[in-house]
């Protein structure tokens, strides 16, 4: 590894924010998983959870742009998991939702601990999903379409929470614990 | 037709922006296309600019949620063609490069009228491309992938757009000409 190469992997994890995460509740499409994955990567994200939708992936490879390896994506059979799972190490749930009753994404604060939580292609997030969240929102459309592509939705809320996020100062300090860092040094360092 | 189907249509042509549009040069997977025309119906973008890649589109019926039907999509054979046409009505011309001397996205004024204008898949917006824009902006990213899917920058940066002119009061106002309105509603309203 070139020492340019050990200077890249170091500073990217140190931008890392253990604090920031998302939850797909049965997005189908691997397209639409893969493109949510390479967004998380860019904006810091560690870990992304995945509900696996009833009958798997169709066609997730994981490997838009090889972000699998550089994001773990954890899976679960229930939504119930990862909320239960992320609500006890503190974090706000934040479900999209599609109506004009949701509040605007922009009017949440992404600077605390912070799931957001993303629906299918169908039918978006489930009545579980939808009740068990602390925040309901909407990206605000004026067109004719009813709503965006599931992985576009996700760039505009995620490039408003890394936004807030740097001007809050959270990616001037080293976030990841020790221990996740070497375990992320190890597997990216090596082929 | 219902009243509220009629008021619909209505409403959303009198929040229809003629001066802000999108380029796409040789944008190539159809989903891709497909999911950024879907973003500019939701923005109140009216016509979007294409440049055909060689080859012709991968899989690209326009149908994504049926936004092909609320959008008008212009073809090119060479990005010199749309750039000159627009340019002549007085819009400044923003190309994507993905490079760290770019512009970051957010300092740019797209309540002036503004073509965006995004690239292929592999190689990104060309040389000829960059070398008559007006500007070159990029979205940071702090992660280990090189860039992010096209459709998912598209919507970052169309969100700043749409933020910036409902701040300054642009969708207050009937922007659209009678003319293109009426065009416009006969198409939406015969099915
Ligand atoms: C295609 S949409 C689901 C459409 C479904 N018919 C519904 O009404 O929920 C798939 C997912 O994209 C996200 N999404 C799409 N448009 C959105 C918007 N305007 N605001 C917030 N999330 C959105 C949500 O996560 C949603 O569950
Ligand atoms: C996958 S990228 C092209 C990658 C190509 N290797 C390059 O270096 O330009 C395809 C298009 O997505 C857009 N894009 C992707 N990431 C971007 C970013 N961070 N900022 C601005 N535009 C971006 C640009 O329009 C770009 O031309």
């Amino acid at each position: 590894m070139t020492p340019e190469r050990y200077q890249r992997l170091l500073q990217t994890l140190r931008l890392r924010q253990p604090d920031l995460t998302v939850i797909t509740d049965e997005v189908h499409k691997g397209r639409n998983l893969s493109a949510i994955v390479r967004t998380c990567d860019a904006v810091g994200i560690d870990t992304v959870h995945t509900v696996v939708p009833q009958g798997g992936y169709r066609g997730f490879r994981g490997t838009a742009s090889g972000s699998h390896k550089w994001v773990e994506v954890e899976t679960y059979a229930d939504i119930h998991q990862p909320v239960e799972q992320l609500r006890q190490r503190g974090f706000q749930i934040v479900a999209t939702a599609i109506s004009p009753k949701c509040k605007n994404y922009l009017d949440i604060d992404y600077t605390k601990s912070t799931a957001l939580m993303l629906g299918s292609e169908k039918r978006g997030v489930s009545e579980q999903g939808l009740s068990v969240a602390d925040e309901h929102i909407s990206v605000p459309m004026i067109g004719m379409v009813e709503s965006l592509n599931v992985s576009v939705a996700a760039a505009i809320i995620l490039q408003e929470a890394f936004r807030q996020r740097q001007e809050a100062g959270l990616y001037g300090t080293n976030r990841l614990s020790a221990e996740i860092q070497t375990l992320r040094f190890f597997r990216w360092a090596h082929p």
